[in-house]
């Protein structure tokens, strides 16, 4: 690189066209690890640096024993597929590379689904080669990746176009000629077939404008300069490394230094985390005679399992037990879900029988081998398809408040419109993984499990087995992510494990691979939402009438809880007077949704705040207006009648305004979006009320288990399970200010059954709270215990209190318990207190994006969270800063892909992205408000866990913002729709221009797709 | 066999003597897997089959490759050691035992320790041919084993006999012939030489009768029938398998059948321990990378360690590390005792350093190469040598009740005398073993151990690698059997094992080989007692004066709390009205002795029955008769002024004197003893007060876990460590009847720190006593919560009650605490209240002994016992049965022996006798007392681990009443000293007769003993 910069640039432009797709190729680990050459033979469609050297004129040397040769590296070879014109034994031995022309330009685009670390959509190599000292095209070289299964060559038409002039004549036909030299099949493998039809001459564009620039710096005399207007299609998008800034109120000053309550402790396992000495299920040290489990997953979405051939199984070295439905002694699993499929699998990915081996890769082979004969039957996969054939679950959920048909009424205008959210998937860092080890005597069983619910484990082991639950030990130290994903379904996988080790008698591993853990489980419900909104002409929502559906998948799992939460909690910020909320969750085969970081509000809010956006395109009154008029305010109740106080929701609106500085900076988008057309600017403002915890008070039980051992020294366990998300370094916090000992006294080992019975799963932003409260309760007693020794010797150590209090007799053990918030939902009337309290925020974010790319960059985010008095504000901030950006994820990023069969096409990171560093806002700035307290919870917190993932949507309406001046500009239609997520294909379909206009639409119904929407 | 019975009697001569050998030659395993092959070419001297196959002229066929040829298995064949005249690779393919004649007689003769599974301590074959009908000797052999190193022979004097006629003239000469012709050292290895010398006398008298026997039965009308005195010499005792009885009283009949409580529920491990399924320590599967760990033991009592040198050590494949005192990062051991030794070593067999290796035999191959250079310093061994050089730990320990000396002024007489009684090892099934495994992070670890007191453990191991014990997991399921012995010591060896474990970063297995758990530990305190004591004619003890000495040997250990109880115990059942009593510690070279099954009290009590004794037989009195003069009756005080009531002492001996029938048997034994010389019966009964737990309340604390899972299962845990002593199954059977769940709903995992902190240790019979109040308190407060559940659903099912609590968030997990017994004792003022209760009982035992040879046969013992309401009679007689076992082994049999060195002989069960089978008295009857109770503890019941052992000491005393009848009637010394154990040398020794006198004597000091009396 330091080379290429000293060379004169115009011999160099094929160097700076291949570093500049070095920057975004895949990361730093690969691009280090990755050779040159083996980009070059493997010639994947979408290698980003092929299409470069082969307009370059690139010659590849090989050598062989039998001697040594040279071939061009052009289009003719990238058409080849791997070793296609290599020999047997023949290795790359170099890469020539030539030194460009004077009159040369060389450009190489490329758009990913994420900016870095992801392979490409769509890619392209361009090079032009005028007549000296003119733009008479001399010769032209185009070739694009990621169109067909190799790189493809627009060569017919590049011939077609040698001696014309560079001009918009010539672009046209560029454009013409190729699209239709270069043509997509509405089937396509990866899909977005207009996109990428659109990025063809979009590059095309780019590249035109690019060589105008350059003709311009070369010739300034000849050429004139690019216009403002053409200048905003140049360059493209880099993230600088992100930067984050914290604001949250010191403890106060009298607070003893001890005390490490509200202060910004590090988390306990922060430092293990990254070294990696955190031992995660799958690092438990092996034991003897352990097995390696693998699973046999259905193929099909419905069908009837005829056979299963598992003797070629068996054959294979080291295999040793196939396990089916059959060998489970008691249930196979929850009266709703199979744990090993019995007569009919429901879902692609169903798991069917497991092989139990010696190895991993021999469990693996194993399952190869097994043969399962279906006979299909029709799925149903889409919300579509299950609205047609009345495939639910549950009774619909409703809610009211006011007469709706009045609302109606009182409208000056109503609009209706719908929009389609997709799922997510968790993607914890940590798959599933389960341990299950037999003690050997009495049934038990020790069950290492990733799981947010040790005890739900348990339960299903206990029953599987037809064994009491006293019999199955479950442990839980560390589980690596879970965001709802770890609720229900590692119930499911210990079951799982749990028979194949009765059967065996020996330890059994099953750790699920990324692409298994991916296909095999479910994640976020994606959604259908339709809506009819009345208005007032100044802004005001007189009735809104909401229907909402889930696609649940084969099972119900939390299917129901799910959609009650979406109809809970659709008013958001907003005081709608007259309203009526529906929902339904969809019964399909697909792999069954669940439970996921907010719950079912990050689909239900996203729908509120994209029809009170459209009621405020509508109106024509800015979007931040439209939220302030609507927004609750005071005191209230929810349209469920749960009372409501909304002061601290507006505390946040109006913080977040001052914080970012919001109508300066709508001001200077405004103004960058009239500079640039190609590019445009988005701000946008969202206000949040999200409500913590469960709707019924049985799920808030907690219980905490202290000991105090004679050095002095405190175990501490409770029932709640860290999934990295700090509740154990809160515990420790709150046990060391209740006990009075420092926080280096205070330990947490695990999770576990055996130490607290019955433990609620940890979810709902609750786990710190409840557990809290339970763990408060135990050092309370012991610290009751304590004090008549230490009264008695007050000026004593903690060391000589314990000591005496054992020589006394005192017992140093105590159960805490918490009984839980009461809280109670009736839904045949739709009324009561559906939750403990509520969490308020706001969220401002401002974006770019480029209009011919559909590419996007977060600049900055603004965020206050009224977390009252946080008791650890790096853990909590750390949780809003995670759960944000898992949110701009969800609204922007991650997609799901179904084949027409139901099958899941998107199972691993190479297929579904997840935000990178690259997409965290440049600036992201949290601030907790001030002077908030929670008297209801401990230390006047609040659950932090999940409300800032909402937020995330800032960034979604920022880029509704964006595409709204685009199509403002362009007269383009002022009611539009854009669903989530929005990917780098919706965005730039959204903003339509000529491009859009020149490619060929295929007519829905007339070919088969490559994937279908199952929102 | 069954041949040799059909063919005629006097062709089979020589297979009877081999298969009167067989009966009792081994076990039955042992004699199933060894050959007769390898039995005669190994050629032990104390192999008993060799000397009758030599007498009887076998002869030897031989092969190898070079043919075959016969040698003849004759003394000098037998006095060649193992492979001496056969060739390499030959091979014995047959022995010819040749047919007896008609004037033939073969005799066998064998003595052991024990009567089975033992090896003989002398064994011998003989064989006369006489001239045909006459019994002129024309032929004779006699050999004997276990004399010197290989089978002698008495050749010249057979030679020296032939021609002479079998009378008693022969007999006469044909001792002192063989007593010349066969010598024995004063230092012989094996030692027990003077018993040894008697037996080849012994075994000629028996030899010289069975003749005479013989000639009568062929010949009655020419040899006349043997006298009465004569024939009792004959025959060997023959156990018959025991036959136990078991009385107890039934609960209840209004009790719930659901109730467990009072009834003989099987032990909750039984079947487990019988089928082998049972997990003990190092049953634990392995773990990936586990290391194993062996250790290098002191060569010397008392020594300075000049270097270490482990570099040969490192060179052993598989070996990892050498881990020594400069490993331990914290505390080495404790103030007492170092786990790895410093500078210098105090005892054989402390731990110098460990060697870890990949393989038990890598780790002992390595051990094998660490040399140790040592600096050699004077030991102290003996209670007499610390005497001498007032080498005591700790203050002398001293009550007194009275005037002693106006008391010895009222006495018509004073007797003054000595005991010695050797100490005992625990020889529990399970050696000592340690498991630590580190989890890899916070430097947790998890140690599984098998220990009494896991958190001593615990709290070990933190000390030792300097952490919070909050970060070290003890875990104890299982223990195969402790007896007092894992008390202190398993902490030892888990922090040998957790230094080397911390120091690796891997798991470390230390499991203990059998020779090497006898060689490291102390066992039960090696007892010296001195006596004065005045009583009246009429058996009124007035006075008695006691002094005490326990040895100690190298460390504190327990000692201190030993010399206290056997001080605090010397009164056993006695109300001494003028009585003073001493004990002292004795600080020795010697391993550390330590907590053992009755805690001093089995040395106190035998050596106070001891003295009884003496003052029964100096009066001339029946010895019951002193034992119910002196006894306590109704409301005492013991000597340190603590109330004591001694009713139920009375009703045990009185129910004992009636279910034993003791009078009329005693009659019969007179009767008996009347007709055979030469064999001797003896009867005693023994009443017993024995005090339960420690005399401190702290020791009395104890806590519990209980939880009651959704499904209504129960998971009972508490601080009681399971010995095998049942503990377990009567904390179920308690929590069964506090919940009023069946049984069966209840489990019990483990015993371990994390769940129940700072547990006592399990001793002091105490254990299921103050568990069992935690496990109560813990269930009445789960029943109290439930209670408005149940009074609303009051016909609910359990699993109904249990839903509904979980559902009203009530918390289903409770710790449960005891705070212990009130007791203290003052050692200044040697008064206070040093018990929390008293367990009373009484035995009586009968036996038979063989005085010619010492052995003796348990015919009959009757316990009654003062268990008040057995939680579990099943349980409770189980330990009664063992623990009196226990007794017949310390007070009979067991025998450690040390060289003048310091160094432990008796390493394994082939030198040291533990009771077997053919010990058990043949009926052996336990009655509870009815109509007791006990209202300070549970369900008024008792603690009965301990109390059972000293009740083996009325088998001491029916052998001394028969050692008694002997002397009696052979008109030796009336007075008598018997030292225990009484062990078939002691018993032959006693019974001083013609033979004993016959033998040579050593003058002590003109020659090295092999052994030495340390007691």
């Amino acid at each position: 690189m330091k080379v290429v910069l000293e060379l004169p640039e115009e011999k160099t432009k094929i160097f700076r066209a291949l570093l500049q797709q070095l920057k975004t190729l895949a990361g730093e680990q690969i691009r280090s690890l990755a050779s040159l050459g083996g980009h070059i033979v493997s010639r994947g469609s979408t290698w980003d640096l092929n299409p470069v050297l082969a307009v370059g004129n690139s010659v590849l040397s090989l050598a062989s024993k039998d001697g040594t040769r040279q071939i061009p590296l052009n289009d003719e070879f990238l058409a080849g597929y791997e070793n296609a014109d290599l020999k047997t034994k023949e290795i790359v031995v170099s890469v020539l590379i030539p030194y460009s022309k004077k009159d040369d330009f060389v450009s190489a685009f490329r758009q990913a689904e994420r900016r870095k670390n992801a392979l490409s959509v769509v890619n392209s190599g361009m090079r032009v080669l005028f007549k000296p000292s003119t733009d008479i095209i001399m010769d032209l070289n185009i070739l694009y990746g990621g169109i067909g299964p190799t790189t493809v060559s627009a060569r017919k038409s590049c011939q077609r176009l040698i001696g014309r002039q560079w001009n918009e004549q010539m672009l046209d036909e560029a454009c013409k000629l190729v699209l239709g030299e270069i043509s997509l099949s509405p089937s396509a493998p990866g899909g977005k077939v207009e996109y990428r039809r659109t990025l063809l001459v979009s590059f095309l564009f780019k590249f035109y404008l690019e060589v105008l620039y350059g003709l311009n710096k070369m010739y300034p005399a000849k050429y004139p300069d690019l216009s403002k207007k053409n200048m905003s299609a140049l360059g493209a998008f880099h993230s600088k490394a992100p930067q984050g800034m914290q604001t949250y109120q010191d403890v106060d000053p009298v607070q003893p230094p001890q005390d490490p309550v509200g202060r910004p402790i590090m988390h306990q396992s922060g430092i293990n985390h990254a070294t990696g000495e955190a031992v995660y299920c799958n690092d438990i040290r092996a034991v003897d005679e352990e097995l390696f489990l693998a699973v046999v997953t259905s193929s099909r979405a419905h069908a009837k399992i005829v056979t299963i051939d598992v003797s070629e199984a068996f054959k294979v070295p080291g295999v040793v037990d196939v396990i089916t439905a059959e060998d489970v002694p008691g249930k196979n699993g929850t009266e709703d879900e199979q744990a090993y499929a019995k007569d009919e699998v429901i879902c692609v990915g169903q798991i069917v029988c497991a092989v139990v081996a010696e190895s991993a890769v021999q469990a693996k082979r194993g399952v190869e081998k097994v043969k399962i004969e279906y006979e299909d039957r029709e799925p149903i996969l889409t919300i579509e398809d299950a609205i047609k054939h009345n495939s639910y679950f549950g009774k619909e959920k409703k809610i009211e408040q006011g007469n709706i048909e009045e609302g109606f009424k009182s409208a000056d205008e109503i609009i209706e419109g719908e929009i389609h959210i997709g799922g997510q998937e968790h993607f914890y860092l940590e798959t599933n993984s389960v341990l299950v080890v037999p003690r050997g005597e009495d049934n038990e069983m020790d069950v290492h499990v990733s799981t947010q619910d040790a005890a739900r484990v348990q339960v299903l082991v206990a029953s599987a087995l037809d064994v009491h639950s006293s019999k199955i030990m479950c442990h839980t130290k560390h589980v690596g992510g879970a965001f709802g994903g770890k609720v229900t379904k590692p119930a499911i996988f210990a079951v799982v494990a749990a028979v194949a080790a009765n059967k065996t008698g020996r330890p059994i591993r099953f750790i699920l691979e990324r692409d298994e853990d991916m296909l095999i489980t479910g994640g976020r419900h994606p959604f259908y939402g339709k809506y009819k909104v009345g208005f007032t002409n100044d802004g005001r929502i007189t009735a809104a009438d909401i229907e909402s559906y889930i696609n649940a998948g084969c099972t119900l799992d939390e299917s129901e809880l799910v959609i009650e939460y979406v109809v809970l909690k659709t008013d958001n910020a907003y005081k709608i007077p007259n309203l009526r909320v529906r929902g339904r969750a969809c019964k399909t085969n697909l792999p069954s949704n669940t439970a996921f970081r907010g719950f079912g509000f990050p689909q239900s809010g996203l729908f509120t705040e994209s029809w009170i956006a459209t009621v405020a395109t509508q109106t024509g009154l800015p979007h931040e207006k439209i939220r302030e008029i609507n927004m609750y305010k005071g005191v209230n109740l929810t349209p469920f009648k749960e009372e409501l106080d909304a002061t601290n929701l507006v505390k946040c609106w109006k913080e977040c305004m001052e914080k970012s500085d919001y109508y300066s900076r709508k001001t200077a988008v405004e103004e960058f979006n009239k500079q640039n057309y190609w590019k445009k600017k988005g701000i946008a403002i969202i206000p949040m009320k999200f409500s913590v915890g469960f709707n019924a008070t049985l799920y808030h039980q907690a219980a905490a288990l202290v000991h105090i051992y004679t050095d002095g020294s405190v175990l501490l366990t409770h029932g709640g399970i860290e999934l990295g998300q700090g509740i154990h370094t809160k515990m420790l916090q709150i046990a060391s200010r209740e006990l009075k000992v420092p926080l280096s006294y205070v330990h947490f080992c695990e999770t576990s059954t055996i130490t607290v019975p019955n433990a609620i799963v940890t979810a709902g932003s609750i786990g710190s709270d409840v557990n809290g409260k339970a763990v408060q309760n135990a050092c309370q007693i012991l610290r009751k215990r304590l004090e008549p020794i230490i009264n008695k010797n007050p000026k004593g150590k903690w060391e000589d209190w314990i000591t005496e209090a054992y020589e006394q007799s005192v017992s140093l053990s105590a159960t805490g318990y918490f009984r839980g918030y009461v809280v109670n939902m009736n839904w045949d009337t739709g009324e009561g207190q559906a939750f403990p309290y509520f969490v308020f925020g706001a969220a401002c974010s401002e974006v770019e994006i480029d209009c011919l790319t559909g590419d996007h960059k977060n600049i900055r985010t603004d965020i206050v969270m009224d977390a009252c008095f946080s008791i650890n504000p790096a853990v909590d901030i750390g949780q809003i800063e995670g759960a944000f950006v898992q949110g701009i994820g969800l609204y922007t990023m991650e997609e799901i892909k179904f084949s027409p069969e139901g099958e899941q096409y998107t199972l691993g990171p190479d297929t579904y992205k997840i935000p990178a560093v690259c997409d965290i806002p440049e600036q992201l700035r949290v601030y907790l408000l001030p002077n908030s307290r929670n008297p209801i919870a401990i230390y006047s917190s609040k659950g932090m866990g999940e409300a800032g993932l909402f937020l995330g949507c800032s960034v979604f309406f920022a880029i509704w913002d964006a595409v709204a001046a685009v199509r403002k500009e362009r007269g383009l239609t002022r009611i539009f729709t854009l669903n989530s997520p929005l990917t780098v294909e919706r965005i730039r379909m959204a903003c339509t221009d000529q491009f859009t206009e020149m490619i060929a639409k295929d007519k829905p119904g007339t070919y088969k797709p490559w994937a279908i929407d199952i929102a």
